[in-house]
This record gives structure tokens, C-alpha cells and sequence, in this order.
């Protein structure tokens, strides 16, 4: 059955391989995280790997490469203990991914790819104005996973910036009405259609839709 | 502009809070881990935390909440460290989203949902039939995360089944082709509409499609 085994994937070229690995982790997230240096210059970068760590306290955890286009946005929440998690929205997709282009240390890509950026009282990182759903982190703990010199960082929600008519009643947020959108691979974007809510599963009855 | 301060998160009804902060990370991916016991008992579980931690060695990574549903499958990647990890496809997510209800240890989730076990030379820990990508994996690490008590698993792709009519010329996985569901919140499940794939960026040249 299977088509790979590790000792072909192994021998792979680095980019064919990049690319079948990327997508094997499914739908991810499409996420830009703004920080600003210790001199007060903003940076941005597009992000697929933010995933949930808790409700209570409220946290949120992403990988970092800390050798690639990436490297400024690590060493900023190194100083600054600090950043902004904004949606990628369907309208602003390819502006998103510009960010991923390797920009001179002294180019904001807010500029560079025709973002805004927005300011609130408590973050001082860098809000995406175009971005609907968007919420700031304080940095809780920086890791090295020594398997691979990946960077595990996990910070906590102070502040959150989420429209009322995309919450439901039952705190359920509506991120396909918000347009947020999903990557696939390293490159792939993707808008959504729900196929269904479907209720709290239990042992002794199929689950049913509730939306 | 923040609609939500800390203090009002905090303040929310749990039940409220949990599906509000589920939904921040964005899109998820929607697996289900295989595992079997020492007892030779098998186990199936859904997730939404898979997250791509390297390609060159192939690690994936995800997060487990020890006292919860998955707790028979913790212990299961602790005593055996394999698992298969297989994507949730449209056809059978109301199957895959009912394996989180709390069946006795001694009954298969395959059997009380619908689905059916498949055997490799490679694994010991169950496939799901009816999954057209899938993987196995060997668990490499098992943290806890003393932020909040989670379990932070990564393993290495031992075999991996992905049909290659699905695997572009330079390795890129459609998974929206295979009929993979993303996932939002605690149970919102989203069929895909891919908007592009995005060239490489580069800061002097904006993305352009190259599907």
C-alpha cells in the first residue's frame, strides 16, 4: 500500500520533498504576525504553523525556522516579548504572501506590500489594518526542539480585535463569514465552504448538525 | 478597536471561551490518530493540532490534552511511540468527529463509527481504510508544556500513502483534490475552493499564480 517509504522520501530532491512533506500536516492557517524591533521598526510575516494551546489561560503557540526569511520576527519577540496574530483574509492573500519575500532588514513590509498598519493601547506590535480577526500575544516561553533547531514559541492573548456579528451566541467565531483563509503546501490558498457544525459526540448517538 | 480585553476573556462562561479561543488559531487540519495498545487493542482519535515541523527529516508534530478523550491515545504513543495519522476527507467527517465521544477503553472507534482498520508491514498502529492520505509515524519526543499541562508529540514519517494523482510535478500534495476537510473551532468542519498557488516571493516582484 504504501508509496513512500522513509528511505524514498529520504532521497527526494530538497524542494519536491519540501513541498510533498509541507502538505502532509493538512489545512493550516493563515496568519501574519506583526512585531516591532527594540528601534521601533515594524516587521511582518506570513505564517502557516499557529495552532491552539489552551482556552484558559488563552494560548497560542507557532513554529519558527530561526535561519530563514523569518529571522528578524524571532529576534523581535526575543526583545520584545511581544506580537500581533492577524487573519489572511481572501481580499489581501497575495499581499500576504509578498511578505514572505527575504526584504532588507530596513524595509517595512507593511509598505513593501501595500498593508496598513494599526495601533492599539496595549499591544506595541503592529496591527494588519486590513485584517478582520486579529489578536496580540505576550510571549510566555521561547523553545529550541533540539530535533530539527525549530523554534516552539507560545504566548498568551491580551487583547482581541473580532467583529460581534461573527461570534455566535455560543462563542463559536465564524472565520469563513470573517474570509479568512486556509493554506495547503507551502503555497496553496484556499477559501472554505462549511459543510457542517456538528454536535458534541457522544457514545451512544450519531452526530447531528446544529448550525 | 479590541472588543475583547484579557480581563473579559477571562471573565467569559467556560463553555463560551473554549470555542471562541478555538477559533483564533485560524483553519486546522483534521486527522485521525491511529494507535493500538500493548494488548493489541486498536484506537482511533481526532485532532485539529497537526502542524508541519520539518521537512529534511519528515517530523510532524501535535498537541495532546492528557485528561481528556485522547488519554487512551497518550498512553498508547507512550508505550509503543507509532501512530498513523490519516486525513479526515468529506465523505466521512460526521464519522471522524463522532471518535471524540468517550467510548469505554475495551470498544474500537472504528467499529462504534463506521470505519475500518488497514494493516501495513511497516506499522503496527492501525490506518483508516477509508482515508486517501495518510502516514505513519515514529514518536521522536513526548514534552509536557508546563504552561498548561499539555503534551507536545513529534514523530518522523516512517511510510507515507498518498495516491499520486494527487502529487503535482514538483510534489505538491492537493489535498482539497483528495477531498481533505479543514477544520474551524471545536466542530465546524469546511470543504476548500483553492484560490491560487502563489509563486516563490521575492521583494522585487509581486506573486503571481502558478496553478
Amino acid at each position: 500500500m504504501p508509496n513512500f517509504e522513509r528511505s524514498q522520501i529520504d532521497a527526494l530532491p530538497q524542494r519536491y520533498r519540501a513541498n510533498l512533506i509541507n502538505g502532509l500536516s493538512g489545512f493550516k492557517s493563515a496568519v501574519l504576525i506583526g512585531t516591532r524591533s527594540l528601534e521601533g521598526k515594524p516587521n511582518l510575516a506570513i505564517i502557516s504553523s499557529v495552532f491552539h494551546v489552551g482556552a484558559n489561560p488563552p494560548l497560542v503557540g507557532f513554529l519558527m525556522r530561526p535561519h530563514t526569511v523569518v529571522r528578524d520576527t524571532l529576534q523581535n519577540l526575543k526583545d520584545t516579548s511581544q506580537c500581533t496574530i492577524n487573519h489572511v483574509h481572501r481580499d489581501f492573500f497575495v499581499e500576504a504572501h509578498q511578505c514572505s519575500a527575504r526584504f532588507d532588514p530596513d524595509i517595512s513590509e507593511f509598505e513593501a506590500c501595500g498593508l496598513t498598519e494599526q495601533q492599539t493601547a496595549i499591544s506595541q506590535a503592529p496591527y494588519v489594518n486590513e485584517s478582520v480577526i486579529k489578536y496580540a500575544l505576550r510571549i510566555q516561553s521561547i523553545q529550541r526542539l533540539e530535533l530539527n533547531g525549530t523554534e516552539l514559541v507560545i504566548g498568551e492573548i491580551t487583547e482581541l480585535c473580532c467583529p460581534n456579528e461573527v461570534i455566535g451566541e455560543d462563542g463559536f467565531v465564524d472565520i469563513e463569514s470573517a474570509g479568512t483563509v486556509a493554506i495547503s503546501g507551502l503555497d496553496g490558498y484556499h477559501s472554505t465552504t462549511r459543510l457542517a457544525r456538528l454536535s458534541y459526540a457522544r457514545p451512544d448517538v450519531f452526530p447531528s448538525k446544529i448550525d
